[in-house]
């Protein structure tokens, strides 16, 4: 009887040597139960251990039943994007701290990571945006996002404008920082800073957040998550996009940027005892203890 | 043929004298358009125009098929209150002050009206909440809410510690002055005041905020509109629930307070133009003009 | 030769006997070192050790030369306001729980105390207010803070609406949950959780801030700590007035509150090593460690 | 028998025609009264009456006993760093709408320059800042500023980390978009869009506020005036210093940034009956009217 995961891609948090022990172990132990390893192209120069074989992105999308990425948040973010058309399930390992994402710890290996083979897991479905840059009807480049899609200013020195459009209606012509258009996943990210609400990973919503806003009354906004966002650069030069704080886009006076959520939803597996609100109390260390982050009132 | 509005309910704001000009220019013209009128009964003694007959908010539920509110925000929630059980859509007519739910102007009667007696107007769902306080297996009170649910404080001098849970997972313990659990109608309201975001009026969505919270990291939250909320009261006493700022329910230590969606909506109509967005903008001053509550930067 | 502490009172927290075994080995240490204790008249029930002498406030504050309390930042500040007139010198024992104010552990006793008692510490002066309750020109009440006076509402159903002046001129109209003036203590106190800054504890400036401001573009302000400020409640009930969250002043409408700060300083006392950004980091928990109350940015 | 003010620089905005009219105004009327006046040689192309000596801002500098500034904030800032070691005031003219620093309006003239050449006006004192780049012990560049002088990321996809020193001993170590040293005339621009409060302009004081910080416990923080501040970049790159959201100066790894205020403070003139309250309340709407910015609550 075929396996549930048979072919397992393993990704490793880009550039970085010290994640190489985790793959070792979790490539050896893959094998030892009889699984089909891809190893990440961009992690094999770290791995010792035989029998992986070296995959693209592309190849791990399209054979892989499940991904394994060992890293921190932004591994997962980048391994969403790249998986996420091929419907391809991801489990995150982290690096010995507790991520929003990656929330199998190093000591569960390989326990907690043999749960998930077994088909003891949480899955969950995580809504992804999809930005596009338009100028007149071209469409000049375009990525997607686990968290979030920025538009903001390169340069201090002067504030961008942005006329924001939700389904065609005018939302607000906003003078800021820039514009943060968050999924629920990115709520806990860069909105956060920004003084945006958390936003349930399951909620189908999508959060509008300006940053540092140079009027006092802006406040975030969450919409329906069907909702076409259209962003117009108004002024004149210094603008960019940033998708997840990875990946820019350039920018013109006049270009368009559209966002709206992508069709597909990114496979989040987790533990069977996942608790996003044990996650969030002590990632955002609520109540860790009565000391913690408190006044003198 | 019978008008697609036959009998109308016409309810003005509680103890208000200056309320009564608008009354009977609108039960006048509603029954010269030959409409059946139910007058509520508090708001009959400023009515001098012949021909409305007075009627309970029950009887208004149980026989109007249309009710017009002429007063505030204040008003309208009094209102959506009595009438929601009874699925009696509702018209808000302001006193001269853009409402973000009585959003007839009083120079549009009888236009606006009529516009809507003919059948055009655009309607909204708005989600209702409903608490009950319950002691062991008992429950003490209940009551409805458009906007909000208050747990909240009732001195200055101590905290309240909450411990909060979501269909039965802890969600927070929170020490603070209280706690809001908001509609999206609500979130424009109290909420707003201590921080929490907009939520479109169509999400399916409930907010829960601190109130001036003791731990620095607390956050607003934004979950889903089928959660069910529940909170314990832990601390000693000083403890009240208020449901729209209008309705007080009294709590002791130990009670717990459940918060969960009502299973009917409140049918609000607005004129065919209505456009939320701008009237978020006119009502928080976005963009009113450039000047307009901005910094010196 | 005398010593620079002769006579030292000692005050525990209100009705805690787990202060007591902290209490008894203080004063039996105070004994041994040779000094005149004054035992506070509501610690004595929890304290055995024989020697001190039962005191009231009004005597600690008359004859002793140092007052050592036992408990939390609130027992500190209740002691504060109880001495600052007779400019008796504090220092503050916590319980086990570091705090902004009582800053000696437990177990730098003896040792901790010893170094102060040899005239190894440092003195700050904290800045305290005084708070007049006024009907015409008839003075109803009066009391005095280190942390806050706030003036807000005893009830949710309605905001207070406050006119505010400092030194004669209008400052604001405040519509909100009430109005909090702090020092720049009482600023990592109630104020903190109201969105205020920190006010370094040197500066001599006072700060102004609406609890839950009812308009958006209300921000906390700070201004000279010679500032005479004045409040003017305008609406119809529901009003009052706390000092460090402890004392309480009765107000109706229609009475003015003057609040400037008191000519004599207490005099705060800690260990030489005492440094405020360190105490500041440990309680907010800033940089603790890189997990802490951090997003998945 | 001389003038109060002899000899007048005269300042227009940067660039910008549409302030010739109002600058042409001012010069023949000066020349009428007898004064000698000094036209800033980057105004000079607008103007075209006769007998204003053009003039470098170093030359009005010297020889000015005051400046007439007409363009918006932004160009009494830049007049500002330029005259205050000259130790010249300055009085602003906005262009039809009020600034925080321009308070004459142009509707005022010639009778509100009028009142202040006859020497009726209020002087206020502003502290300004000056900010210094160190590479070791070598200083590499350095400016000054009136508003407010930022350290900032130039790329949205890292965070800046900045150890923060006061007077030697560690504030905080912030990761964040950057962090705001500002003056109280700064505390209503940037730091204002980043939650700082408002800081009182006759106050001896500096306002630290982080820009969109990863640590949610972060508040701004306000220390005496006579504060030494130095900011070490710690990570890789993308950092830059810019003041007044008008001078740049780069700045690499490992390089420190030291922040003082400056010895000499700007003399800023404003006509007899200038209330800063009621310029805050205008600018920010605070109560214009009862609709303004306020929620449904």
């Amino acid at each position: 009887m075929p396996y549930l995961f048979s072919t397992i891609g393993l990704i490793g948090k880009y550039n970085d040597a010290s994640v190489a022990p985790t793959l070792d172990q979790i490539a050896g132990w893959l094998r030892q139960a009889g699984r089909r390893v891809l190893l990440d192209e961009q992690s094999a120069a770290h791995v010792t251990v035989r029998g992986p074989e070296v995959a693209t992105r592309r190849l791990i999308g399209r054979q892989a039943d499940l991904a394994i990425v060992v890293g921190g948040d932004g591994t997962l973010l980048d391994a969403a994007r790249a998986l996420v058309d091929f419907q391809v399930p991801i489990v995150g390992v982290n690096l010995g701290r507790l991520g929003f994402l990656t929330d199998v710890s190093p000591n569960e290996i390989p326990a907690g990571l043999d749960e998930i083979l077994q088909g003891r897991f949480r899955e969950e479905l995580r809504l992804m945006l999809h930005a596009q840059v338009l100028r007149g009807e071209q469409t000049l480049s375009e990525a997607m996002a686990l968290n979030d899609v920025v538009v903001h200013k390169r340069d201090v020195a002067r504030m961008v404008e942005l006329d924001t459009f939700l389904d065609g209606q005018l939302l607000n012509a906003y003078r800021s920082d820039g514009l943060i258009i968050s999924t629920p996943t990115g709520s806990t990210a860069y909105a956060l800073s920004c003084g945006g609400p958390i936003l349930h990973p399951a909620l189908e919503a999508l959060l509008v957040a300006p940053i540092c806003p140079h009027t006092l009354t802006h406040r975030p906004i969450v919409v329906g998550a069907d909702a076409q966002i259209e962003i117009c650069v108004r002024n004149t030069t210094h603008t960019q996009i940033t998708c997840d704080g990875q990946i820019s886009l350039p920018i013109e006076p006049g270009d368009r940027v559209v966002v709206r959520q992508k069709r597909r939803r990114m496979r989040l597996l987790h533990p069977v005892g996942h608790d996003y609100f044990e996650l969030l109390r002590a990632k955002l260390r609520w109540g860790v203890n009565p000391e913690g982050a408190t006044s003198n009132r």
